[in-house]
């Protein structure tokens, strides 16, 4: 055989699938999980926001345990347990022991979770770390049994290895708890688990949340009763999808005509709009979708680009809200003025979603540091990657001395005080599977700015107000007491009657701080 | 049905595996498929670094043809050809229409591509953004027929279409040809498809590429005619692997004894070292390794670590080399200096890598413009993400300013220099999918760091003797001229004897700048 062929030939033997497991399991830094230090909170974090995404589609206010039991210096157990709705016995395994399976990638509303990833790549951690399998107890109601599992991922094929399973008595009427062996590190400081739960129950004031760590207990009460408004799930709408998923869309769709193809797999499009899509591209409404060439579709995506469409709905969306943020933030920080603030939804290619900001400001802290920045997308707190994040590009970008904060160049001010931003949407574009920074996209980057400006003239109205005023009249009040003595020495130097001198000076200094004197008679004597 | 268990049910119907096809398509922007300009760089890239693995494996020297057709602004067709060994017929859809497909994920050694991800990323794009299958021609040998294939991915499934199937006449002997139709936006510039095809010349200067634009061709011929060494498979080192994998390696070995699993699947394990870490784990090396239970593993785990083993073999690496390096930079650019050197291998976390810098130095470049950096990995161009690389921060971290160039802080340094970085290496560590930048590992960065300091170190002298020597002789020179005008003052101040002042001045010129004047009494009258 010539050389070339045996060379195609032993290329064409190597030739392999690579499971999404073995890719991830090498990956797993893309998840977050390249640190002991890391993994524990990657750890804690994908389980606990699947607790509350579960506890919130239950419609309950969750209450959620997490648990961190030390066993050596860089072994940890995780430990999460919630009041959600428990899973059905059959999917347990797959939820836990296969990567990318859920049941939130294809739908359009907003929650925490959104690849079927997280969850099973600390499992695949875990058992990287420690070979141990995941242990997990779940019960859907009261008159079903719980069921317990022990699971490992067979990395070849992506697929659950069941070790153990068992129905066992549980105290809980219906919920999920999870344990599981990993190597870790506990650390203090801004990217530490107690910081995560700290931020996540500002996010998410209606959810109690215990937190056992190896130094004691913290208990995150909820801040509000009231659940969240419960996000809707929405169709695609046509500005938000490409000509690839068009084409997807057309051969797969039940619809017999496209014109019901077009009002009922889209929002927003109504009969009128379709008969508009369908004449600017030349086809016939009773067309079959199906029979569509590649040309037509073509000429059929462009047209619906170029139609007139109103923005898709938005409640698949669900806020914090201004007075909520507001609660939250009061109660984790000890502050002397909080300003919040909810924008209207806005779009961006086809995708709705919300900005809100929230700042806390206490003159008594350092005024010389930086603030601190809260990151927050769907309710969960970002704390890796801060440089790399839309957030944190509008908030530089945002003049701030002329909202009474400190800033040099194009960084972050200083100043006490702590700014926190949530976006909200059905798709947060982040920019890596570990998800921690949002994508510079400029509709977003626009609509953070608005709120941060919005927020940031209250602030520069407070400050003036009563900060500036305060020194104002601290220096005001400084030469007031002064008066007497330099009205003597006037008098002296001039005859004038020493309480006109003083009459005078005081009218001045009326005059030119009015606001400063206003209820402050009894500065004066 | 109780509330809850309604909701369980509802909630385990809508679970529902992701394919990996539709998480990529879905989250592209990890591969890099992000915007239009990035996207035609992207598929340029993916299909030539496969094109060259392709012929260096079968040790031809690479004639790679690179073409972008221009349909519309933002409409392209990229066509890649090369002649390597071609791929086996049954091979060619799920190369082309199967994500996490390929041969290289899986071997220990240096290659371009090493996930099967990157051509298959950019068909779904193709696919997406324009409808439109790839177009693919192969042959393996002269004496077979040239097979020709259109293919798209099934996305759910991530599995090929195949549109279209013939056998062609081609007049290439051996090779692949694939054509592909994406949006996409051809820019100049630092993140150009110019300057990818320039740099990947650079680091792969035994390959010749011909290279088409709307704008002209351009012909890149190869700078040494020698292939580089060929890169040698080896197994994973004992200190490179986790708990996890040898858990996996032991249930799945062929050996029948632990002696023989450690000897035959490890690099570096002897007889010796194999027994010594049996008995410091309390194993008998008899023992059938899928016999062992957990702990016995995690005992033989920690043996392994602890035990002192040699560095891995490093004929797994196939660096540039220092002398062809320089030959490829003279090639490229109008360079009055360079420097290059190949340090040997060494490892971080049981892979083997290789550092190699080259310095490019010209006096006439601007002064105060920021240095050039060109980051390599295993001869690839990578042209996004400069900031989050671990290269750049070994660049910022070295003192520039004790070398010659300008350096503010912790930035760039500025100066007439290109500074040339490559890592080779059996798995670089990057950041993100889209292989855009080096993770930062301490091992790497500090054996960066030494070659810059190296190469850096020779940059200092040539500036210092060429540079630094031609401003001083200028300024020499100048004071020369004057001295005859000084002697004439000085001789009427003083009545000395006007040529006795001039000798005194140039001898006490020539004291100072002893090294200025050799050979260069030309300078004096």
């Amino acid at each position: 055989m010539p050389k070339e062929v045996v060379k195609a030939e032993e290329l064409a033997r190597k030739q392999r699938e690579i499971s999404v497991s073995e890719f991830f399991a090498k990956n797993r830094h893309l998840l977050g999980f390249d640190n002991p230090t890391r993994a524990l909170l990657m750890t804690v974090k994908e389980f606990v926001d699947n607790s509350i995404d579960a506890c919130n589609e239950m419609r309950v206010p969750g209450d959620i345990k997490v648990e961190l039991k030390q066993l050596s210096e860089n072994r940890f157990i995780v430990i999460v347990e919630d009041n959600g709705p428990g899973i059905v016995k059959d999917q347990i395994p797959k939820v836990f022991g296969k990567l990318l399976y859920g049941s939130k990638f294809f739908s359009m509303k907003q929650s925490m979770g959104q690849q079927g990833l997280g969850a099973s790549v600390a499992v695949l951690y875990s058992q990287l770390t420690t070979g141990k399998p995941i242990k997990v107890i779940s019960r859907i109601s009261p008159k079903k049994p719980a069921h317990y599992y022990e699971l490992q991922i067979n990395t070849q094929k992506n697929e659950p290895e069941i070790l153990k399973e068992k129905d066992v008595d549980w105290k809980v009427d219906h919920g999920t708890k999870v344990e599981i062996e990993l190597e870790g590190r506990y650390q203090k400081g801004k990217q530490s688990v107690d910081e995560y739960v700290k931020q996540i129950s500002i996010a998410n004031p209606h959810i109690s949340i215990t937190y056992k760590t190896p130094e004691g207990t913290l208990k995150y009460q909820r801040a509000v009763n009231e659940l969240p408004v419960e996000p809707k799930e929405i169709k695609p709408h046509p500005y938000g999808i490409e000509l690839g998923n068009l084409i997807s869309m057309l051969s797969h769709t039940k619809a017999r005509t496209l014109q019901s193809f077009l009002t009922t797999e889209f929002s927003r499009i109504g009969s009128g709009t379709a008969k508009e899509m369908c004449s600017k591209s030349s086809l016939n409404p009773n067309d079959k979708p199906s029979k569509l060439t590649n040309e037509q579709i073509e000429k059929l995506f462009k047209a619906m680009q170029d139609t007139k469409i109103i923005a898709p709905p938005t409640d698949c969306l669900s806020p914090i809200k201004a007075e909520v943020l507001e609660k939250a933030l009061k109660k984790e920080y000890e502050a002397e003025f909080i300003i919040t603030t909810t924008r209207s939804p806005v779009v961006y290619r086809g995708f709705p979603f919300q900005i809100e900001v929230g700042i806390v400001y206490n003159s008594k802290w350092p005024q010389d540091e930086q603030t601190r920045l809260i990151r927050l997308a769907n309710r969960v707190p970002l704390l890796y990657q801060q440089g790399a994040c839309a957030i944190t590009e509008a908030v530089t970008d945002t003049n701030w001395k002329s909202y009474g904060l400190q800033q040099s160049g194009n960084n972050l001010p200083a100043g006490p005080a702590i700014i926190v931003v949530h976006m909200a949407s059905v798709w947060v574009p982040f920019t890596s599977e570990a998800k921690e920074a949002v994508a510079h996209y400029e509709d977003i980057i626009k609509e953070i700015k608005l709120a941060l400006q919005e927020c940031g003239r209250k602030l520069s109205i407070y400050i003036h107000k009563n900060i500036r005023a305060r020194e104002q009249k601290e220096r005001a009040s400084l030469f007031d007491a002064y008066i007497p003595e330099l009205a003597t020495a006037l008098n002296k130097l001039s005859g004038e009657p020493k309480t006109k001198i003083e009459q005078g000076l005081r009218k001045r200094l009326k005059k030119d701080l009015p606001l400063l004197m206003v209820g402050e008679e009894n500065v004066k004597k």
